[in-house]
């Protein structure tokens, strides 16, 4: 502890890195902690990486805001920096081989929203099935009274629920499907021994035997289009998509060929390719739900997202073990 | 089965009691092993009473399709009936206490549509906590692009939820949020001892003691506006309130009020006192989901109610126990 470089307060010095766009929930509750350093409110006309090669120097933990990237260029200006704490569920936007080849520790919201997101893949799948953003619709345009009973959904129960990536999400979401009587089958890179369910080594050969697929998967290289023409061939044309990872998981210029041809039965999208643009050949699709990046967010899950993050910190600073450390030092 | 009056074809005869405007899903698996008489197709242009009163006085089995209203009246010129099949889960359309007095046996649909009936309960309160049909519409509008993100919505888990009725429908309501974490409670007349939940004997206390309440029981004159001011106040003005039983168990104009004034958090409404009419005030709503009665159907739940009736109807004909009884000869 005593090594460590502080501020004149006492404190240890944390860097808040972020995206003007971003907004920090939690950063009273950081500050009652920590000596807090923030480009966005302590230099607000100065581009932020100049004030990160002026004053952050000596900063040895980092929290990165939501998808605020965190480049090779920002890590170069930060010498001393040891561990960068992140906010999501993903950490695609966080350059982990340079944090790697740096001995950066890097964790992640690990379980704190983990909840919050698989709650919504199955809302959006009860919401797809059932289409009830759809008739809500109807009904706010007064066309129950008008034209009359809405045509019917799908029952959840006994569909083939293939979950894609079995990590903290994808696993409360086969925990939340199973009282709904789902067949549930996943793929992940490796079998889960204690995971009762099917896996499949393939997308593919999963798609082909899933009449919904359920992506909770993080983004990467090897992920990036994993939902290509191919494997929404083998959906088919009843097959049901609910995207609550990442938009890049899925070739969306397919997918929305295949919705607007009645190629697959449905989608409910949470993430896209290039938000918060929204193809806008969706908009018309009564088979989709479409949503703004929100599973991942609710204030309950935000305020124990601060409590994990001051108590990551703490732990940092103490030389103590890391909770939802993706990579070591 | 000897005794039975039978039509030409040596197949029992079998009413289906229907207004004109709902169809019968089944009513060709019907036709595969009954005599069916349906006013609506054999005499389309008179009325459905007069043809009862001419043809129907032999029949023994009537089937009530959906809220067809089954009345005294209607009854009083099927003097051989002996049984009333019907194909929803609420019976209050069926003149039970005529059906009593007549010694005529009433089932209902029984879990056939328990399952959807507590998917989409489920599915309405995901949808109002976080804001899903609301924020589709926001996408839909363009509004993500140009006013950017959505205001964040409420986790599910760690919710106190109070469901009001534990039949069929309230038990699997319950079942599917033990994995959301909700903290779950429940009213109705009698304690459930194999129930592990908080029981309370009074709606009012339930409600004091929750965040959301979810209305699955059957609208009796005892449970008519059982949801009035009284239990609107002391839910609260965060509390969420969802309704799959039928629109008359909530004093509507009051919920509308409390509503529109902020006196409640939300509203997932698939019932309404006078549908298909829904009051235009909640259509400004962004923390209300409405639905059109579609909680209980879902084409594989209406094969599934096929495969009931005409079960019950060969244990009828057979002398045979009857499932899904509501109240005996």
């Amino acid at each position: 502890m005593s090594s460590q470089p502080e501020s004149g307060s006492g404190r240890p010095d944390v860097l808040v890195h972020r995206l003007r766009s971003f907004a920090l929930p939690f950063l009273a509750l950081l500050r009652n902690h920590f000596a807090v350093l923030d480009p966005c409110t302590d230099s607000p006309d100065s581009p932020a990486h100049a004030f990160l090669a002026r004053r952050a120097g000596h900063t040895r933990a980092l929290v990165c805001v939501g998808p605020t990237p965190v480049t090779a260029n920002d890590l170069r200006v930060l010498p001393s920096l040891r561990v960068v704490i992140g906010t999501s569920a993903g950490v695609d936007h966080i350059d982990l081989r340079e944090c790697r080849r740096r001995g950066i520790a890097v964790t992640n919201a690990g379980a704190a929203f983990a909840e919050d997101v698989a709650d919504y893949a199955v809302a959006l799948l009860l919401d797809v099935l059932r289409r009830m953003s759809t008739a809500d619709r109807y009904l706010r345009e007064g066309l129950w009274l008008k034209n009359g009973d809405y045509p019917l959904g799908f029952k959840l129960g006994g569909k083939r629920v293939g979950i894609v990536g079995l990590g903290n999400i994808g696993y409360l979401v086969a925990k939340r499907l199973q009282p709904f009587s789902c067949d549930i089958a996943y793929n992940s890179r490796s079998k889960k021994p204690s995971f009762p369910f099917p896996h499949y080594s393939s997308v593919h050969d999963l798609a082909a035997n899933s009449d919904v697929l359920i992506l909770c998967c993080a983004l990467t290289k090897e992920t990036h289009h994993l939902i290509n023409r191919e494997v929404m061939t083998v959906l088919g044309d009843q097959g049901v998509i609910i995207n609550v990872g990442r938009g890049g998981l899925i070739d969306e210029k397919e997918l929305v060929q295949f919705l607007v041809r009645g190629k697959l039965g449905g989608a409910g999208l949470d993430v896209f390719e290039n938000e918060p643009n929204v193809p806008k050949e969706l908009f018309g699709l009564d088979n989709v739900v479409l949503s703004p990046h929100s599973a991942v967010i609710t204030p309950e899950s935000f305020e124990a997202l601060g409590e994990l993050t001051v108590s990551n910190l703490k732990a940092f600073f103490s030389n103590e073990p890391l909770s939802c450390l993706i990579q070591g030092e």
